[in-house]
This record gives C-alpha cells, sequence and structure tokens, in this order.
C-alpha cells in the first residue's frame, strides 16, 4: 500500500518506521530538517506535497493537536472514496466535533495509540515503540467497516492492544486526569526545583531520590503539549483543580503534624501499586 | 568486623547484603516477621537484642526518621570508644541537632545514601543498590577522622559517590524539593486519579501515557514517608508552597488560553534534560 504520513515526529516517524517494512511510506512535513532527518533516516522513501495526498490508500495525520481537526477536514475534501485517513492526537473530541457532518466522515477513523517518550522530533523515532502499547479508538460506529478492517490489518505488525471507547469526549475525560495531569504535575515539578536550586549540581546530586522518574514528563516538548492542554482545557481544568484541593489539604495535614491522616493517605493511595502491577 | 543494622528495611536489609560479603552481619528489628525475613533471606546471621551492641565495630541506624534521633542517642550513651555508628535517613538535620553535644558525638557519622525503589520490608533487598549512587554525608567535621576513615572503607566495595555537605540543614532544605516534595506530587496525583477513575480499567489502558513514571513513587511506604513529611516539615511547607503557585498560575494561563505564556515555561523547564543527563 501507499501511505502518506503528515508530520514526522516521535508518533508520526515511529509509524513510518513500522509500516515502510510492508508498504511505501511518503512524508510531508513543513518543517525542512525534519524532512531530510525523515529521508536520512529512512523513515520514509520519499517528501511528497500535500495535493499529492489522493493517489495514496492511507492518509495518517500526525501533527499537533490544534492542527488535527482542520487537516483531517482538508482531507476528506480532496480525497476519492478508497482512501483512509486516521489520526493519532492525544485528543479526540475536536477533531470529531469538526467532521461529524462531513460526507465523507466514514472515511475517517480516530485513533489515540498510547505510545511515546518525552522525546520528539524524527530524530526521537523508536523501533517497536507500539508493541503491546494500548491503543485507543474513539467513534468507530462513524467509521466504514471496511476502512476499520483496512486500519486493523494495517496495524496488526505493531502489535498494539486495541480498546474501543465510542465516546470521544469520554476519552478527553479520562486521559486528562490519567496523562495530560501527569504532564503538568511534572512540568510543576521541574519549574519549582529550578527556581529553586540555583545550582543544577544539587539537583543532579539528589535526582536519585525520585525526583528523575517524576520529572521524566517534564523533558515533553512545548510544541506538542501547548496545543492539548488548550484543547483539553475543559478537563484539565477540573483535574487541575482536585489535584490543587489535594497538595492544599496535604499541606494543612502536614502544618498540623496529623500523623494518622497522612498515614491513611498514603496507605490508601498505595491501591495505585495493585492497578498497574 | 562484626556490624549491627537497626532496622531490616529496604536500605537496612540491602546494605546487610552487601556488608554480610566480607563481614558478619547481626540484624536488630522489633518486627518479627521482618526479622524472620532477613534470616531466611540470609542478610544477617543472627538476630540479636539492643543489649549486645556494645559488641561491635560498627553500628548502623535504618529505622524509620522520627526514631532515628532517640536510637542514636541511646546507642552513644551506651557503646565504647571503638565503635562507629552512623544512620541514613532522608532527614539529617533532627539527628544531628540531638547528638549535636553528646560527649560521643565524634563515634557518629550522619549519612544518606540516596537509593531506593517504591518497595519496602526485607523483602524489597536489592543486590547493587546503591553502586553508582550518591552518598550525602553532613557534618563530617564533627566526626572523629578515624571513624570517618573506617566509614569509607567499609562502604569502599558498594561504590558510591561521597557528596560532602556540612550543614544538615541546608541537606533538609534542598532534599526536601528534589526528594520530598517529588514523592508529594507523585502521591497526590494517585490519589487525585484514583477519586475520579472509579474504573481501574482506564486507568491500567492509559497508564502507558506518563501516568506510570509519574505515580511510581506513590506505591511508597507510609511507615517511612509520613515521619519525613513530618519531621521535614518546614522546608517541605516552603516547597509545597511553591509548588501549588506555580500550578495555580499554569492553571490560570490554561484558562485564559495564554498559549506563549505556556509554551515558554514548558520550553524553560526542559532545561532539567541537560541537567539530568
Amino acid at each position: 500500500m501507499k501511505i502518506a504520513i503528515i508530520g514526522l515526529g516521535l508518533i508520526g516517524g515511529s509509524l513510518a518506521l513500522e509500516f515502510s517494512k510492508n508498504h511505501t511510506v511518503f512524508g510531508i512535513d513543513n518543517n525542512q530538517e525534519h524532512q531530510q532527518q525523515a529521508l536520512d533516516l529512512r523513515l520514509v522513501s520519499k517528501i511528497i506535497s500535500f495535493d499529492k495526498i489522493d493517489l495514496m490508500d492511507v492518509i495518517v495525520v500526525a501533527v499537533p493537536v490544534d492542527k488535527t481537526a482542520d487537516v483531517v477536514f482538508s482531507i476528506l475534501n480532496k480525497i476519492p472514496k478508497n482512501i483512509l485517513v486516521f489520526d493519532v492526537g492525544s485528543t479526540k473530541e475536536n477533531v470529531c466535533k469538526k467532521v461529524k457532518n462531513h460526507p465523507k466522515r466514514n472515511q475517517f477513523l480516530a485513533t489515540h495509540p498510547i505510545a511515546g517518550t518525552e522525546f520528539s522530533g524524527p530524530k526521537a523515532t523508536v523501533k517497536n515503540l507500539f508493541t503491546d502499547k494500548v491503543n485507543i479508538i474513539c467513534e468507530q460506529s462513524q467509521t466504514a467497516k471496511e476502512k476499520l478492517e483496512l486500519y486493523q490489518e494495517l496495524m496488526k505488525p505493531l502489535q498494539m492492544r486495541f480498546v474501543f471507547m465510542e465516546n470521544a469526549s469520554q476519552h478527553d475525560k479520562h486521559i486528562a486526569y490519567v496523562s495530560h495531569l501527569s504532564h503538568i504535575s511534572s512540568f510543576m515539578l521541574g519549574k519549582t526545583v529550578l527556581e529553586i536550586e540555583k545550582e543544577e549540581e544539587t539537583i543532579f546530586n539528589m535526582a536519585g531520590s525520585g525526583f528523575e522518574s517524576t520529572v521524566r514528563l517534564a523533558k515533553s516538548a512545548p510544541t506538542t503539549w501547548t496545543p492539548i492542554f488548550i484543547q483539553n482545557k475543559k478537563h484539565i481544568l477540573n483535574a487541575l483543580e482536585e489535584y490543587i484541593r489535594n497538595l492544599q489539604e496535604f499541606k494543612r495535614n502536614i502544618e498540623n503534624k496529623e500523623q494518622e491522616k497522612i498515614y491513611n493517605t498514603i496507605k490508601k493511595t498505595n491501591k495505585i501499586k495493585e492497578i498497574l502491577n
């Protein structure tokens, strides 16, 4: 098959790497440096322009989430009936709303492969990034059956675990708590420590004390995360409010040396162990 | 040498494991289950009672930090001049203050090996836990030169990187930001997500999205962390205040869709990459 990938970042580039084993992969990216890197790393066989997309079998949209809806919409405007389009963004409600009444809605599939690292760009591309990871599919009922089957066939070699979550808004709510809040807590932890620690050596020396893993996400790219935070504003603000409320309560408990309350809160939170193991 | 380790948890037990390669290690722990596990795992050759400590060459205090100062003080009261005592707790000011004027102060060394996992108890003991990790030594000027040398000789096979930080209060301040705040941010992230996510499956499915690494520390034991938070209250409250203030500002920026401010904050925080890599 002929596959075009729009956006050759960590996710787009890593998909290109996997697809190019069995298919011909073309790249579209308006960053010239990324174009060259993708060619050098042999992620794609050729860089093409947007007006060539109607020659493809599959089009992947892997751009920052503030661009996704418009890009998908203009692709649908342009392509013949045989082509499957899917996106891979971390928010799903916005793109689903935008194409809701498009006559070619059934050629589009909204997906969210939950995979990544804190790095970005074509050079961050990782082999087997998707193996055994979860892939959330939203509004599958709105996609033509044969297009969904084509997608599943295409993704089979990547060995992902499919989770179907019909309601895109529900996806965005859950991901705000489990993923986006994690990123904000990590960015703000990094910011707080950088502000107080003028001597970088101290951070480095003490990083092994838990800081390093908790602050890992604070290395993530602003180009990816700024649009996510703004687009998923409604759910993120709720999550942040709860998080700050919990922090303030815990702070009061430390202030008042409420040993039992602190102990019980930690003990209860340890439940996360059973869920994740 | 004969070494007694008081407190056979993750750190005490892992030290026992290392020391028993070259020395005879005795265990003291008032938890009978932990006593038996330490024997079964051959971490120690024998469990002894506290009144046998004056027969040792070295005594390690690896108890929760709210017990450390009293335990070290009563050891110093009891032991002859040849014995070295050191503790391994995550706070250093309290124990240093307590023994400040003790006539045997110079037999004591305040250490903080920065190593650990989110697990606890003798069963959590890990081989080579300390290799290449940082070991912070406070108030080394208050310890007899030959005792410090004995300590360094004893620790040599563990291959730790020594960092000398004379001022115990400075240690506690820095560790509040870099370590203790990380733990609180992680506990509260776990709490917030557990409260909103009644369906554990959703957490599990989305955990790969950054949550898993950020929440790792929320698995840590309440017996270890409750006394640390209370004992290092002063510095932790400052750190928490800054952290909450940063979260509130970031929340306002999302609320007002301040794209540029969000972008710049993330970009600036990415500096953590250079420091930790």
